[in-house]
């Protein structure tokens, strides 16, 4: 009998959360039950200490549809480490629950290499992303309010960018008309939705280093315009109070555990395809803080997750990646090198042979924020020695190691051998971002473009070149980028696998997202909000009497 | 200096969750923390015990604008009633958010009669409400999903009656167009949004026994009609599984404490005026268990709040009350008696005598229930010792007892003689529902109007009539009703007040809420999202560095 992720995790006994946090190097009165086996670390009240953690990054060629099992692999490459005596911390993001009723296979992990307790960390977990949502909302209500009561600031409805949020796959939300039914009812707009994890608000969270911090990004959001132009903030509404307010507890990291008793702290979720896809910098400087290794990944493949963990997050939080991991499959390989999605199965020496391009882009990009990166091959059951010696053959032929991992079904085990060469491949040297923001929205864009995507040019739409003006003229183009793209190519196009070239980046529009620092470019057709497929997994989610959910795996 | 309702609450030293625990008669390992000060019960593991406390039910007159206090007496009185001996628990709603941020002033409590922690149990608290809008609005993606990908129920687009909702004062939500964009983004659709205290599922929550009854009431829910006018419900849409996931920890009830540290059970937020306005059944039913004497509250003035305490939740958790407290103030016999809202505070026995109509029709409508109230006279600071002599002797005439508390400035000190007279008033004799649903629902309507509303006729708008007709084809005329009128008079009109006669009752629509287990029936302009005013209580809200808030209330 094959057991499933879920009867693993529900036939495991969870360690106390005294334990846990003991095992992380954080005293007990610091960590406040969140529910059974989850908790909130009092950052504000711990003990002042320096940083003393080796931070290692784990990251991804690019995917498919079906995922290549990163956070698997994090999860039990982190019980490794620990296992050779380091003390360890994992720090990765919380997931959005929106897709969980859309697609069944929640994000902690899978087989003997998961987060517990799965269930709670999939559906609402802490509270944070809703928290989130009603901070977006409220600003979106003040906003709205302010015009239907006479709109002192002058804000143009027309130009209020702010978009409202949910954790909810619905694609009737994306395009909404509002304040429709009469006076009484407010001033009819355009609006919209997008999912939470998409949010500024979810960036900000991410990003600010405290309360004070969280409250000065959140006053400087910017929400639109006035009739002259000029742009509206949050500051100018008076709401950075409330919102912060709203935001106190969130910002708090969340602390659980893996299969393997592993301290996890699983806290912030921007999506790693619209946001900048990386936990909280509060979660990993708390991890850096209290453990000798600390294991952290970037959304989706290299290009657009580590891209911007160098760039944007390790630029605000001052971190350094010591090491890094490049998680890539023998599938994910074949399907780069051309193999059809349902042909992955079948061992394929030649589509193998012609996917390794793109693991060899990917490799060849992270060795210009300065790790090289140790690749862990992730093993799946229809993996045959004959592919599995080709790409570590070719591995070697580059003065990489290719390791290969069995997490999913042997947990920490499976990536003892991963651990040694990791541990072994940690240097002191400093990790270093790719381009100077400082020369402007449109170097950036090119420096990324060209170096990470190995595209030759990036075109602006009419729209977008409007963006550019807006954010030029009001200083904001020294901000670093998060591109907006499809996981699947380094080209704005997903069906462009392997590794494109000489491709142009058409950027749809340009977003200024103030309160997190940086301009957002939209490209491709990334939607901000997803929806449910014709059969969802909601349908086949189920409760028994006792409180036992099913189906969510 | 005057010390305000936060200044009192920052001082207090909460005592532990497992002494609350265990002073409500619960074992401490049944009792869950959610954040510092706050847990939730876990009822499906609790030892199987009878009910055997009392159940007071504290209500109140028509209120003013600025309410008369109810819950600071409930809680003042259970300290009191805690002080006699008597192992006491208190069973409340939560609140909800959204006002919050319109109105200053949350609402647990004030003065020396608090339930704490209040900034939590005012904002997120433990995520109930959250949870409540994560199933709301699943379902509404789940309903347009279904429509967008082919319709195979044929749900007709313009007969969906399944609203999304939100915490938050928003009135530019309450009518919506969804779905614009084109093909890929759904089909287009009015919808809207209500407060979440307001959804369906607030009340389905509130009202069911367990687990298993909760997933029975969601999968009952109607959430439109076919095209050929069939009922569509969320179990044709298989999703009662996945919703009672997402509701599985909000259904169990929040433990915090009163600042006299008696134990308080706050769960369940439905709004007084617009929804049933009690806390959970399984709050009610928890207390009960485990204390001699449960206090409860019901929304807004008796004829609002202890009439659907009486005819839909008593009768569907088998409840008895064995004494009612009815709350009132001299300001709001004042009111009620004509005098202007900003001449309150003066003495003025002409107005005084003339809104006893008031506090005499509340009266008398309790009796019909079975029990006779004790009138709790909730002292405020302007109020004259005639003005209070004159309400008292009013009272013995009628052979009632009017006892002044000052629970505002004294806690449970200032409820003694009220504790004593209201526990000598408990009766063994079972309460009684008004009428029987059996005799169809406009019957139960007129009795309602006629008995409590003191109206001569309820008029259905051609609206209701058509509405009416659906309810009958469809067997749900049968179920109790749950009126959503003004909370300010007896009317349907928030200006007549006093004591009302002779009126007719205009029903605008009548809503079958088949999960809840009711009809629920609009009358007036009553909203069930609220807008934010011109100069909302959000600006004046804060935060320290240390995580302090002000301005909340």
């Amino acid at each position: 009998m094959n057991l499933t992720d879920a009867d693993i995790a529900r036939a495991h006994q969870l360690e106390p959360m005294e334990v846990i946090a003991e095992r992380a190097g954080i005293d007990p009165q610091f960590v406040v039950g969140y529910g059974r086996d989850k908790a909130k670390i009092d950052v504000a009240a711990l003990p002042e200490q320096p940083r003393k953690g080796k931070l290692v990054l784990v990251t991804a060629m690019s995917p498919t549809p079906a995922g290549e099992g990163k956070s698997t692999v994090l999860i039990g490459l982190a019980d490794a480490v620990r296992a050779t005596g380091a003390r360890t911390i994992v720090a990765i993001r919380e997931p959005s629950l929106g897709p969980v009723f859309g697609i069944k296979g929640g994000a902690a992990g899978g087989g003997y290499a998961q987060i517990v307790p799965m269930e709670d960390i999939n559906l609402h977990f802490t509270g944070d992303l809703h928290a989130i949502a009603a901070a977006n909302n409220s600003l979106a209500a003040l906003i709205d309010a302010h015009i239907h009561h006479g709109n002192e600031l002058s804000i143009d409805p027309r130009k209020v960018t702010w978009r409202r949020c949910l954790d909810v796959n619905d694609r009737n939300l994306r395009h909404i008309v509002t304040g429709l039914g009469g006076v009484a009812h407010g001033v009819p707009a355009e609006s919209g939705f997008d999912i939470t994890a998409a949010s500024e608000i979810m960036a900000v969270l991410c990003l600010a280093s405290d309360l004070t911090d969280l409250k000065e990004r959140l006053a400087r959001i910017v929400i639109g315009q006035t009739y002259a132009g000029t742009p509206v903030t949050v500051s100018d509404l008076k709401a950075q109070g409330a919102l912060t307010a709203l935001l106190r507890d969130a910002l708090s990291p969340n602390l659980v555990q893996t299969l393997g008793g592993t301290p996890a702290i699983v806290h912030g979720g921007p999506f790693g395809n619209i946001a900048h896809g990386c936990n909280s910098l509060i979660a990993t400087d708390t991890a850096l803080r209290h453990a000798d290794v600390v294991l952290t990944e970037a959304g989706f493949g290299s290009d657009l997750g580590a891209e911007k963990f160098f760039d944007i997050k390790s630029r605000a939080g001052d971190l350094d990646v010591s090491a890094v991991v490049m998680v890539a499959t023998i599938r994910s390989l074949k399907f780069n090198g051309g193999a059809a999605k349902d042909e992955l199965q079948q061992e394929n020496l030649a589509a193998l042979q012609a996917g390794l391009v793109n693991l060899a882009r990917h490799c060849d990009n992270i060795q210009k924020f300065g790790p090289t990166p140790t690749i862990a091959l992730n093993h799946f059951i229809h993996d045959t020695d004959a592919e599995v010696e080709l790409v570590q053959r070719w591995a070697e032929d580059r003065g990489l190691r290719a390791v290969l991992t069995k997490v999913w079904a042997e947990g920490g085990a499976g990536a003892a051998e991963l651990a040694d060469v990791v541990l072994a491949s940690v240097v002191d040297k400093r990790s270093a971002p790719l381009y100077d923001p400082a020369a402007g929205t449109l170097a950036s864009l090119q420096t990324i473009a060209r170096e990470i995507y190995g595209a030759s040019d990036v075109e602006l739409s009419p729209q977008a070149q409007k963006d550019l003006k807006i954010i030029q003229d009001n200083g904001w183009d020294t901000l670093p980028v998060c591109i907006s793209k499809t996981q699947y190519s380094f080209s704005d196009d997903p069906r462009k696998l392997g590794a494109p070239s000489g491709h142009t980046v058409k950027v749809r529009s340009l977003v200024p997202r103030t309160g997190a620092g940086f301009v957002v470019a939209m490209t491709g057709d990334v939607m901000t909000l997803p929806g449910l497929s014709k059969r969802p997994a909601a349908q086949g989610i189920d409760v028994d009497a006792e409180g036992n959910i099913t189906g969510l795996f």
